[in-house]
């Protein structure tokens, strides 16, 4: 094992022990290289992979703020790794075009009537009707399919729901700015979220989740991306 | 933005670009310090992350086989990274069980009859006749699977459906090791494996969904993991 894959295996058991909680800070670099017997060098590595599997914020402040502390924010983290992949063209776009539809139609099939993340959900589409600029539209939009996703209460899913949606952000936000008519597609969209939450708010989740699925083909086919084979 | 994430951003472009192709090298480390003006150790950092996110493998060798070559292998370091989040208690091994039950129950409904991958897949479960001890049949178990999951053709599915079980393969194998009467389960697999496959040879996708889910959720029970709460 590399030294710092050792730092990482030491860390790795720290958390699953529960030594080290969410919210919690790691030793400094250098006491944990002492105790280690590693070099800071190994440390600081280790903490870069950590970083970027969303595992831990590192410091950048003193006194209190200062160290690195434990987070929770792996759809951002794992949706980086997955454009990677993308990008050497092992993961298709229309296989992760497919994959999120096959993950949301899950969901709000199975989303519960009621719950706060349905009323962030209708919320948030009262936002949308406000902004017309793309980028603020489609942040909003994001926040609203999470929601969505949020109401199914399965976190993996929802994590990898906005993982997927974030691998190809880049793509989609690119052809949608240069959309002929993005007025005539953002009314489209609006209509499309609102009939999708009235048959989550409605119980029928069989109705939502076909929605869903044709409203997210439908989004990226228009952008020209995604096009599943069949 | 820190000087290892110009590095990462540099050599993601590089990737979409098509200017670094899978099986190619990255320039090696003192050069790509000096093209961008950063120091070693950031690019070492980078290299390091790329490697935690399966697009690399950095060189041990020398000659020709020195070197960081672009590889991409999502699933197992996508499935590290979600084991990190099950161990900060941000993702719940219930969660993990059940998404992986709706991926492989789409995928088994979606698989083509008569395919390499399939061929594989029962390559696969003679193989596992041959074999009783935990390790080698899970290890099998693993590939079976994987095999399943590939005949859908989605590469994005079957990564995360390999990401998902890899997150919690440590827990499963520990306790499965433990299970009163592991030739009695190995059996029940077994049949359950011919079962699923038999219901995708027959084009029964239906069927097909109904057995794999309730092998997995049946397994992980029975290692007493990952109850759903419902």
């Amino acid at each position: 094992m590399r030294t710092h894959e050792l730092v990482l295996h030491w860390i790795e058991k720290q958390l699953s022990d529960g030594q080290l909680l969410l919210g919690g800070r790691l030793p400094a670099e250098r006491a944990l290289a002492e105790q280690l017997q590693v070099s800071r060098t190994s440390v600081r590595e280790a903490i870069r992979i950590l970083e970027a599997m969303g595992v831990v914020r590192a410091g950048v402040g003193s006194g209190k703020d200062a160290g690195t502390v434990v987070i929770a924010e792996p759809a951002s983290a794992l949706g980086s790794a997955l454009r990677l992949h993308v990008a050497t063209q092992h993961l298709p776009v229309a296989d992760i075009v497919e994959t999120r539809a096959l993950l949301e139609s899950w969901a709000v099939a199975r989303a519960k009537p009621d719950t706060p993340a349905l009323a962030e959900a209708a919320r948030l589409l009262e936002e949308m009707d406000a902004h017309a600029a793309v980028d603020d539209f489609l942040g909003l939009d994001v926040r609203f399919h999470v929601a969505l996703a949020e109401a199914a209460g399965n976190a993996v899913v929802s994590t990898m729901m906005g993982s997927l949606r974030e691998a190809i952000e880049g793509y989609a936000a690119a052809l949608t700015a240069n959309l002929p008519d993005w007025e005539t597609t953002a009314a489209r969209l609006r209509a499309e979220h609102r009939a999708i939450l009235q048959a989550v708010n409605d119980g029928d989740g069989e109705r939502a989740a076909e929605l869903v699925a044709a409203h997210i083909h439908g989004f990226y086919r228009e952008a020209g991306l995604g096009q599943a084979p069949d």
